[in-house]
């Protein structure tokens, strides 16, 4: 069998972002973990760790961490089985697009994560590199926009997140006081998550305006909310998110005939043992409350 | 003077992520953005973007876009003297901490961007990787918790954000049915932000705990609130993000005699132009409505 004791080293340093915390969160000294890592690299031949500018596993290290997330997901299965074992506590590594984790996520998982003394570990990623994550096996799961799983995962569809392009009262009055023409679109600010967000053109796609506009880039689910209800533009916002925002008249629909549905699905590895077994049925179900439903 | 048709090509691409957006946006074929970038390349002698596995600029590449940047400033001071130039429209580059975002930042920069005709390219990063960006040329100025500033900047105190200790009622029932004794504080889950994030630490360092402890993690200040709402663990929340929580009793303080002070710093280049100033002049007078003043 493989040297778990130099495994957990590693896995320690990488989840606590460096020696002195990995070290303390085993409760040994620097130097003894330390001393352990540089053994899995004698006997590997190859380093499991970059050093600089930042703290990070090699892709050869990143198999490891794989391969030691999946073992404490056995073990845990074990645990339930043979209590005495040892304490029944679980992390599951996830990555969560940003706009999920400002809705759905935390009312859908909440009770099962106490239920099953789950502890999540939250990576927030666009659905890209969330789906790098899992290929290199750094989260077991994810939330993201693609159907195609990985190798080795399986995907499931959830259902759609609905935007809408939302603006607060003022805004609307001070650049669109004679509605949404083509003219008025190419002048009024937006707002714009990241350089990968296209929904803003999309949006403006539907509308026949294909040329550039002027945008804020604000790369938080929260902060594009404020911005929004701040007056600085107009963003294509998930309607769950700011549902009493709307209600009382703090931000207005643009364009009621007008939405874009964005699918989402869950995916996980395979192999992952029961309790992301039981999350995987728990997400299906659960997750329709807050989820559109149907072909989009 | 240097070929700033060259150097735009180089800036579009950054900011537009790619090749393809970077041409779309300057009104070109990507083979011309290519070759003004390859010529770039060739008189340089030393490649300015690396393409793989992300596109980014290198260290020489960074150097040129700050440069691009602090011309683009004072090109709008110009503009501003002399408005026949061209469209004032202004773009400033922040990094601001998740926080800050999630609380005090839209309500108090909204209505000066939409007086000064700036648009915002906001970066969320810890405060680590803000002065780097700072010290980097990538951003013009940032939100951090460090008083000193990087060469070329200046930095001001703002005021602090005052942190508590919050869960939902539900939640203080089943872990603390009794105070918040060391037995309890050691099973109770918290949520802590990210491996840098030492708040729940400290706190809990305050009460005189420093063993390890069971933790969420979830680096997203709106995810953080929904967690500490689902009743999934406590967290060190900033008092104003969650005031109408508290008010409404979603959430309740679990030591009110506690907090940490957390004291944030707007720094910003020297030589940043006068929006940058005027920025600056703004924030010190408007941020003191949102953040505690005086010393911490």
């Amino acid at each position: 069998m493989l040297d778990y004791k130099l495994l957990q080293a590693l896995a320690a340093v990488v989840d606590q972002s460096g020696f002195e915390r990995g070290a303390k969160h085993l409760g040994l000294t620097q130097s003894a973990v330390s001393q352990r890592i540089k053994l899995l690299e004698a006997r590997l031949g190859q380093p499991v760790l970059v050093r600089a500018p930042k703290l990070a596993p090699t892709p050869l290290g990143r198999r490891l961490l794989n391969h030691v997330q999946q073992v404490r997901l056995l073990e845990y299965d074990l645990l339930d089985q043979i209590p005495a074992l040892g304490e029944r506590e679980q992390r599951l590594r996830l990555a969560i697009n940003a706009d999920s984790l400002a809705t759905w996520w935390s009312p859908v998982t909440g009770e099962f994560c106490r239920r099953h003394g789950v502890l999540l570990d939250l990576v927030v990623e666009d659905q890209d590199v969330a789906l790098k994550r899992m290929r290199d096996g750094e989260v077991a799961g994810c939330i993201c926009a693609t159907p195609r799983p990985v190798q080795g995962a399986r995907s499931h569809p959830l259902g759609s997140m609905r935007y809408r392009a939302l603006a607060s009262p003022d805004y609307v009055s001070r650049y669109f006081p004679n509605g949404l023409s083509l003219d008025a679109l190419s002048r009024a600010p937006a707002i714009v998550f990241g350089p990968d967000d296209r929904l803003q053109h999309r949006y403006l796609e539907m509308r026949g305006y294909q040329a550039p506009f002027p945008h804020h880039l604000c790369p938080s689910s929260e902060g594009f909310v404020h911005l929004t209800q701040a007056g600085m533009g107009y963003g294509m916002l998930p309607e769950r998110q700011v549902a009493r925002e709307l209600e009382e008249g703090l931000l207005v629909d643009l364009d009621p005939d007008s939405f874009i549905d964005v699918p989402l699905y869950w995916h996980h590895w395979r192999h992952g043992g029961s309790t992301l077994e039981a999350l995987t049925d728990h997400l299906l179900v659960a997750s329709g409350a807050w989820l559109m439903q149907g072909p989009v």
